[in-house]
């Protein structure tokens, strides 16, 4: 029986499944549990007292400009030095007037689905893919087509059929240090999904959140940014500077597509809030912030490093998980007959979360998989948390 | 002939019109031209120093709070504040846990329309109505049913038999100094609008950015906030303190539908801007806000009247205008046999620009209203550009 609020909402609304991650949250409220369950920064990674410099200064600096409307693509200023960042970090030969500000990366993702998704419209993601998307594309009612991620990237067999199917809008990757797995695609895994859909109509979305935080091996060329029109590529200040400005990018050299996402962003919030993008424009002009992000490298490489030899250390062999180059994640596989969601009560009851892997697949199975974050726990944390969670396995 | 890009849309945005504005905003970029055609409050309404004062502390005040992931719902200082004033000022009876901090009121409209609305549901608004949610919910395809807006308020009967219509999901009004006529509801019709709702499942948007700028007569009850669960009332920092820190709210005692317009928040941005909220919430806590109100109370009412007089010796009495009791816009409407775009053409040629009325209504017609907006223009400009709008009448 619909309540009467339910009989004012959309379909679309109320077809959506109940949050599985409320849920859980309420059973990782403790405050005494370790955490290893969100995907928070470290707070070590604000680069507090030169933002808090640049806040001091802004009044002077940019006075009314500050406070005043502006335009929904973002102040020029910030978008200018994201081009340029773009060109020379990665060679993609973009202007100003190819990048719009986004509050942050998740308003992306919505914006890209509302303007493209009708119900049933095709979606194709990484499986396991990210969470927060799948659950902003859910919105829009689209069909999604999972393709398989593994330690060399995307299966490419696999994304051809998916392409195959009718009303395909787009397709969402994470390329580097994927979230949930931390697995990044080969050089040779990116050339082969480009050859793939470089004749298509369809829109590439390379998010890329974490692609600074690499602390091994060498920067990979993006799988198409730059050179396939329908390619949006998604960045972030969130990972390294402040996530909570709300102050992220998308690129995309397609103008016809852009400005359609520019009208759909007025109509979601004007534009994104000024004074978090002048703070951090002065920021990102006033101080080094490649070596910020150096000092953010090295901080999770240690973390991560705990992680991993607490883990070899306590976990048995019959528990695998990833070795991520850079980012935020690590995933686990249980072995056979133990179910995440099981393990996740377990940890609880020891006063330690993860995230199980259930939320990041597109359908409903009990699977054996599970998310453990590094980079929001100290190391003394990672170790105990770790040394208690191997007790259960 | 769809382009390729046209291909990856979905039917509601290939079916959106051509923008009205981005045509006009064209013929209206000349820096010398007088622009009346706007709704932008004036710079002097910014409490600089005093925000400026309050960005240099908040890192000592807020430290990692400022910049770490926060609650969706908005900071729990600033919701509690909100609900404080609700109460002390107009009786509403909420508490923080009815507040939704939301990215600018735009966000609000966006996300009411996002969660309600089915392709044809029903949207009663007011005509002539607000263009920005006109836009907003014209993304989703609605059928809107007009109801004609005068001197008194909103045509009852009018709302009556639009509330009749089928699978009518809300009614969207701006009850004080509305964008674009400058009207004000009665009390009476306030409580006639209630006795027709009261015993509806609708929604009431009641979009109120200007409330707090009245500089004549007495301050009204709301239609049903506070009273009526459904009722969904938007309030705004960018009309008293800054519009570019993008921080609106939304109240709301319909617990249900709260959570629901919050989920689909945490989809579009995860959150508001905390460097904005907090940076707002130190300076409404650490300054004399209502002092400040009613210092942009006085300069708006003096820049009104300069307006009114200016037309009252310049325009003809065949030009009838409406005279506002707060906020930031006056309505005009021409004699018969001249339309406001022609008349928006020749304003151009003599440099000044007014709004014309077209994109306020839900059907396209050959208006002869068109929209002036007194806040952002000095005096001198206000005299000049009625003097040469009177030459054309």
């Amino acid at each position: 029986m619909e309540t009467t609020t339910q009989q004012l909402l959309c379909k679309n609304v109320k077809a959506l499944p109940p949050s599985f991650i409320k849920g859980m949250l309420k059973a990782t409220q403790d405050p005494e549990i370790i955490s290893f369950s969100g995907g928070l920064p470290s707070p070590l990674s604000f680069p507090m007292e030169a933002l808090g410099k640049s806040m001091a200064h802004a009044v002077e600096r940019y006075g009314t400009k500050l406070f005043q409307y502006s335009l929904t693509a973002g102040i020029p200023e910030l978008r200018e030095f994201i081009a340029a960042r773009c060109n020379e970090k990665y060679g993609l030969g973009v202007t100003a007037a190819d990048i719009l500000i986004t509050t942050g990366s998740q308003q992306a993702l919505d914006l890209i689905a509302k303007v493209t998704l009708d119900p049933g419209d095709g979606v194709i993601v990484e499986e396991p893919g990210y969470l927060g998307a799948l659950q902003t594309f859910l919105q829009y009612a689209p069909t999604f087509h999972p393709v398989a991620l593994s330690e060399d990237g995307l299966d490419v067999e696999g994304l051809a059929s998916a392409l195959a199917a009718p009303r395909v809008k787009f397709i969402y990757t994470v390329p580097n240090f994927q979230n949930p797995t931390g697995l990044t695609y080969s050089a040779q895994n990116r050339k082969a999904v480009y050859n793939v859909i470089r004749d298509k109509n369809v829109i590439l979305i390379e998010d890329d959140p974490y692609g600074e935080l690499r602390f091994d091996g060498k920067t990979l060329p993006y799988i198409a940014a730059g050179r396939f029109d329908n390619c949006i590529l998604l960045g972030s200040f969130s990972k390294t500077a402040t996530p909570g400005m709300r102050v992220g990018y998308l690129v995309c050299k397609n103008a016809e597509l852009l400005e359609t996402i520019a009208a759909a962003k007025e109509s979601s919030d004007v534009h994104t809030s000024v004074l978090s993008q002048y703070v951090l424009y002065d920021y990102l002009t006033h101080n080094d912030y490649d070596g910020h992000i150096a000092e953010i490298r090295a901080l999770y490489e240690s973390q991560c490093k705990t992680m991993l030899d607490a883990m070899s250390e306590c976990f048995p062999a019959s528990v695998s998980y990833t070795r991520p180059d850079g980012g935020m994640f690590i995933w686990c596989t249980l072995p056979e007959g133990k179910t995440a969601l099981d393990f996740f009560y377990e940890a609880v009851e020891c006063k330690v979360a993860v995230a199980p892997g259930d939320p990041f697949y597109t359908a409903p199975k009990a699977v054996r998989t599970f998310r453990l974050n590094y980079t929001n726990a100290s190391k003394e944390e990672i170790r105990e948390g770790i040394r208690r969670l191997g007790t259960l396995l």
